[in-house]
């Protein structure tokens, strides 16, 4: 009847089914400038072909969390439109840089179903997979949401939740072919300190805020292509507000934590990550990150797994999380689970 | 004595007169990404070079409606920079697509006069047409504006009414070279309704609203070179408000009308076109579409012929256009007729 | 400790001290993109690759301020991250025209210092250098900032006062290699006036206002990596305004200029730069130009030397700049001096 799309409801999914994902994208010089001009961004690797070539790569890759907006943008018509709540992301892995010119697609697969006592709704796990124009993958992770059910009589279907790891283990992260830090130049990329100079526990202050405005959001987020309605209409929501794509924040907060982590230079996995607060326009977002681990992964390439957290406020807050009642503190916006490449 | 542009006054249009529009500009990827960052746009088509070569195009083309802008903005300083009223549009015909790195500058030919009545404004019609950097013709239309004389007592001239046609005829409508919907995937373009699946009469409610900022549409405006003060200067109005260009909303209609028609992948003319009522920063604009026509024009490819209306708030309006007096509803913006190109 | 950068002060500064400024960065279409998004540019040799070649040149290069913005942008944080005041500009040299795909890096040599009487801070004055990939300089000029200083009780370095030129002599500027304006189009540059039709002393009120919004401020700031923190955070001054960055000023009011100087092609000399009252967000900006000075320098190239003024209301106020008091007057907000190159 109705042509429009009206997204998935808990009973659509089946454990198995496979989603091809509409509308490939390429991503060329044009979403680089976008990117840089949305978020304080200056990680070397990402900011200058020179640069780049000097670490072995054919040039400036698109940004990390470009690449993953762009995959995730192509499931929410699929995935999201009737979410309640976006609960989780796990097994992240950044599998291959994508360059400018390079052209997008996703495929989602469902792993997981267990739908919730109240009958009205249901947990969907799925694994999406970015694809290039040569259906190489650039990226895999989970995702696991809340979704309304269409019909609350509806049979549930049989729980299965997936069998998830904690976090990527080093040893599965996929290091670009031919990176090298080994002519690492620290005074250019901003600052001299390398992995070794990070202890596990560590707490880096960002230092910096940044004032987000409803234009600048909105921008970002139709340049994912991500359709959920919550983001653009300010009449969708009872109290006129907009809510920003919880990506959004990711990339801000990644694109503070160069003031202190300047050398981390590649996001090459997404352990977890939560969604802690809703982050509105004129919100002042900060950013503390801490060091969770490291490894050697390639000659003189570590990876750095960090815990990255936005905050909203004048104050920044670097160490703080939870409240003693164990919940994120109302002004925690994002906690982060990643692990970056850093010159070892 | 002064050197700044004051604009063309009604007296000084004549008929026949050629004038060839100032500032050619090169379109490429950046405006693109700009372009996609600015509406929610997700034509298959024209967002990824992969699914347009797969169409037997070079690559996906810059967008339609882009095209449509920077050729238009080309022409505010000498046609509409003293226009009371941009009264309409026809005959508008997208001759060839525009690539990233293509430059565009802009004619346009007098093809009609009609002093008003009052004698203090007179109607000018311009057929204007876009060329790329090898004088090919890659757009014309018909354009016509109510402008004031700067001196009232300055003699009219004799009326000419140019004989416009309702719509272009499907027959005149060009389809772009090697275009082919063979292999068409829509799958990945993220709808199966084909030509056939569409009736004439049949009405589609886009569903989703965008709520406008001020940032967004005079970043959109300026990007088309369009000089009006009327959308930049708060302090031009008396109600200190700036008006949104009315080419803005159409972008933002025909984007919305994703949602029901992706697979209308090109616009290849545009029959007729009115901006019903100004909108402003803060509006939230959805949009419908009615099917008036189809024909087909090409082995597996069909024009459509819709009527695209874009409103204001937060309710839909499917197929409210006019009030009992016949005049448009107050939140209606925009009501345009265009051919675009589908698979049969 | 931390491993956030603090900024420079004072006392870190020492004469003939060269620092080597962070973040290379690639500049493409994008870039070109975004900033005719964010100015209402329309110069023709910086909008269109075929005009541009039919000057002698390769193509569009990049706008002459973005290039400055980029270059200037890395200094931020060595520079001016504690600087209490931008005190001026001189001996502002462009040396090479910037195409897309360039990457720019920073350069700046200590060149003068000065305490300050009260022992707090002190003058730095610093020469900046914008090279490309091949170490090739694009661009060059002198700035002083008041930093504060770390500790009060530091001693205070040899006072040095650099002595620089008043203007950049017509003989040193540097015109780009085979630019020629023999066919040049003047009707697609958008006006007549040539180098010869303007006189010295000639005041041009170029008539149109924009109003800016904090996005657009914040989109172009971060584009050039700037990371002064009063441009993003609204927490940190206490009035919770962002200040606007200086050189977002300058941009608006150069592309302002288009209208009556659309000919004044491209800017290769700033000579000295002031600006003259804080921009907030809200502020509607008008922009005058004064004809300083004139020189033929090459067959058929004239430099003229301009004075462009940003005033600030809904007023244009040309050639009101300083009030009895001989202060700027509070709605001037930029006076610049600078040598630009147009048809003789």
């Amino acid at each position: 009847m109705t042509k429009t799309n009206p997204g998935r409801f808990f009973e659509d999914y089946s454990l198995g089914q496979t989603i091809r994902h509409a509308v490939p994208r390429t991503i060329a010089e044009g979403e680089r400038a976008m990117y840089h001009a949305l978020y304080p961004q200056r990680f070397a690797l990402y900011s200058s072909d020179a640069f780049a070539i000097d670490c072995g790569l054919d040039g400036a890759p698109l940004d990390d969390m470009a690449v993953f907006h762009t995959v995730f943008g192509k499931t929410v018509p699929d995935v999201s439109l009737n979410a309640v709540a976006n609960l989780g992301y796990a097994e992240g892995r950044f599998l291959k840089p994508v360059y400018a010119g390079d052209t997008l697609r996703s495929e989602s697969e469902v792993i997981g179903l267990k739908q919730n006592s109240n009958g009205k709704s249901g947990v969907v796990w799925v694994r999406t997979t970015g694809y290039d124009q040569n259906d190489t993958p650039v990226l895999s992770y989970v995702r696991w949401v809340m979704v309304r059910k269409r019909d609350t009589e509806a049979p549930a279907p049989e729980t299965t939740i997936p069998d998830l790891a904690k976090t990527v283990a080093a040893e599965d992260l996929v290091i670009p072919e031919g990176l090298t830090f080994e002519g690492y130049d620290a005074e250019l990329a901003g600052e001299p300190h390398r992995a070794a100079d990070y202890e596990v526990g560590e707490v880096i202050d960002h230092v910096d805020g940044t004032t987000i405005e409803e234009a600048e959001h909105m921008l970002a987020t139709r340049l994912w292509q991500n359709t959920a309605k919550v983001h653009f209409d300010a009449t969708f929501r009872e109290d006129g507000k907009r809510l920003i794509y919880g990506g959004h924040v990711i990339s801000l907060a990644r694109a503070l934590s160069f003031n202190g982590l300047a050398n981390a230079q590649m996001i090459v996995a997404i352990n977890a990550g939560a969604h802690a607060n809703p982050c509105f326009a004129g919100d002042t977002v900060r950013a503390w990150s801490e060091v969770l681990d490291k490894a050697e992964v390639a000659p003189g390439i570590a990876a750095v797994r960090l815990r990255l957290v936005a905050t909203r406020g004048a104050q920044a807050m670097p160490g703080q999380l939870r409240g003693e009642d164990g919940k994120y503190l109302p002004d925690v916006l994002l906690d982060l689970d990643y692990w970056a490449l850093m010159p070892a």
